[in-house]
């Protein structure tokens, strides 16, 4: 059997893109790690922040944002066009031949609206379909796709779509192909096992060690979500996911979290 | 020798991209053009409204947009973001692979800051080049890219670039490969002999013919540069260049101007 060739799949967040020194660093690192690479961004700041100069109504419910058609066509310009197209651009001059996608984009990532239940978020999509069939080719030219946190339906209308989700499930969508590296980096070095200790970071967590972590209820509220994506990926054939700070994917002696299955 | 393919590069532009129907049913009809093919959008009137919204203010000079800092981040936000991903979206209901670009995609198109002279213009881009090479295995595989007006630098800078520029340099550099036709798609029917009489359409213009209309005033002024950018593919083995309504794209018995060089 052919050893499979290893594929990153690297996510930033947080406020590594509100921060343009950060940023800048970050896409440099990218730009020098060699082989097929993807990156998944979040949205940062600048949505809320376009929303407010603009007087959009933001609607939370339950810590969590609701799409409506104005919010959409709002990340849609603030997500794939500012903070995408300026990622590609600075890609492109760090010599990384980088191409930015939406799951609309080659029919990349399809999704359905959430059903209303007792809640209606308006316009996001849980994701059912990943086709690599594009994707593919493009690395084997070198080219790294750059995705933003946005699906389709198929029937023509954008949906928003969690950013960590369509890391893992790009990852799991390649496994087949390829020895899958999953890199969730945002601006901690990995999970803590103390919120207001930043270097109290969790070196290893093992589905066994998650699941005593979640029962003694150590693991921070905003980092299940993350987790359980982490751990999806790991089920369904992807070999590796770490979390921390950029810096892991080049520095040897950098600290961050290691997600294994055993 | 092996007969060329042909390769359609359809741009849209004016009322057509304001006008939700006029544009579902452009896309539609570019969804059923058989054979590759690449559509350029320009930007309509939303990035005013939005410029509006935001209390931005328009600066113009000689008729022309000045793209300063803050809106070149509105136009890449609404030409890369809301307007190409919202056509995405919908030429994927309709079954037709697309993919969004900017000319940092891909390092598709290359281009220079217009040097300021008695005017600065801002961040606006003259190309100087265009790269085919992540294109072709593109079209190879039916994906339809779908270009909006923005161009980069190599330095990490996007720039605002003229659509009609962007539709003519990317037939020019496909004219080794493929039989290029160049379509430019708005609300009239052609070039009008007179602009007041939408039926006055000039059916052919040669560019012996095109010499003598200028001479005698008779081209409207609006029209100079696309007439220009039209020749200036000819001259640089495009094929055939049309200016019509979308109808041109599929009736026969459509009426529209045909340049042609003799």
């Amino acid at each position: 059997m052919n050893k499979k060739k290893t594929l990153k799949i690297v996510k930033i967040g947080g406020n590594v893109i509100d921060n343009p020194k950060a940023l800048y660093s970050f896409l440099k690192t990218l730009s020098s790690i060699q082989g097929p690479k993807i990156l998944v961004h979040g949205g940062g700041k600048s949505a809320t922040a376009l929303a407010e100069q603009t007087g959009m109504e933001v609607k939370m419910i339950e810590g969590r944002r609701v799409t409506d058609a104005a919010t959409l066509e709002l990340i849609t310009m603030v997500y794939a066009g500012k903070i995408n197209k300026t990622m590609v651009a600075q890609l492109q001059a760090f010599k990384c031949n980088a191409i930015g996608f939406t799951g609309a984009d080659g029919n990349t990532i399809s999704a359905e609206k959430r059903p209303v239940s007792s809640i209606d978020y308006g316009f996001v999509g849980d994701v059912n379909a990943v086709d690599t069939a594009i994707l593919k080719p493009l690395l084997a030219h070198s080219v790294t796709p750059v995705f933003c946190a946005i699906t389709h339906d198929n029937k023509g209308q954008l949906l928003n779509t969690n950013a960590d989700t369509i890391a893992s499930e790009l990852a799991i969508a390649f496994a087949k192909e390829f020895q899958v590296e999953l890199y969730y980096c945002f601006e901690k070095k990995g999970v803590l096992k103390d919120v207001n200790d930043h270097n109290s970071v969790i070196q290893t967590i093992t589905k066994s060690t998650y699941e005593k972590l979640l029962d003694a209820q150590l693991i921070f509220s905003g980092m299940l979500p993350k987790l359980n994506n982490c751990f999806h990926a790991l089920e369904h054939h992807v070999s590796k996911v770490c979390i921390g700070t950029p810096e892991m994917l080049l520095d040897s002696k950098a600290v961050f979290t290691t997600l294994t299955i055993k």
